[in-house]
């Protein structure tokens, strides 16, 4: 379903760069201006997602699952 | 506590640039060389790390928090 | 910016039928066929999507956010 | 431990449709009479609950965990 | 509704030690034998709980949840 | 990057006592005094952290991720 809009604070726009497989969840490594942003979803949306190396996605982060640290 | 390091695959480095306080939770969001990262934390811990605008930190995300969108 | 489709693989159709603001986050509440969905994300996000009663939205749930009990 | 209740907002009751189980993870598929609820759990749960397709069982969302995308 | 089990495998048992009460979400204090642990759900969920002091509780994490940081 | 501290309320100090280890993420059970907390993080970040049995460990949890039961 196409979505207008997310309410996510975080948007990171990139592109894949690698996919580890697993029978049940796969890491998906996008390449953005920030660096590498990684992601753990279902392998079975990496397929419905039809996710490959060079793909043009959005890694999205809701901003309560941001920690903050001090350095 | 000091931590040597962190699991969490997604760590922006930045400046704070902007606390929204409530009085419970409280928005921190952080200036990073490519954008704003947005965190929602309690703000017990804001005050507890003394965070303010300017204050270096780094925004740190798990990678199972992580969304990805195709655009 | 508009996203064609997000991994997220719980999505609940369906319109707010209440918002609870608060200073930093707000609670969503979606009347969806499921029963009410509720949603808590910053009040920033509210303004942005310009959530209101009678809006159709997705509210929307990433695999690994979502517990299992047994009754 | 038996639980009385809980405070999670979002509780959608079904019977387990279908288990993909990993070493680590399975991915729980519950059938409510609204749609599935996709859940990733940890396969050391999935025993320990003794999860079979029928079971009968509550899939829980935390609000904090729910986004909201505008259509 | 009751609950039997749940399958969040991080189950700390305690007593509610403090509540601070916000708009829409409240921070929740347990006393353990861990410690202090802290909890944030919404303030809805308090009331329909009937948190007070004293309330005897579980805090429950999911173990996606949960970090891992080296000292 | 050596962290001075993080936001997250709830910091439990033990010593990795297993890790079930999976193709993208891992499962990771940490004993401390009063108990097991369990994680699941990358498989990737468990080489990284160079993370064994016996090594010294906090397991750190945000506190809009706790959930509150009653008994």
């Amino acid at each position: 379903m196409s979505i207008q809009s997310i309410n996510s604070r975080n948007q990171f726009r990139g592109k894949v760069r690698e996919i580890i497989e697993g029978p049940v969840v796969s890491e998906v490594d996008v390449e953005t201006p920030f660096g590498t942003v990684t992601s753990v979803i279902t392998t079975r949306s990496v397929k419905e997602l039809d996710l490959k190396p060079g793909v043009e996605v959005l890694a999205v982060v809701k901003a309560t699952e941001v920690s903050i640290a001090k350095l």
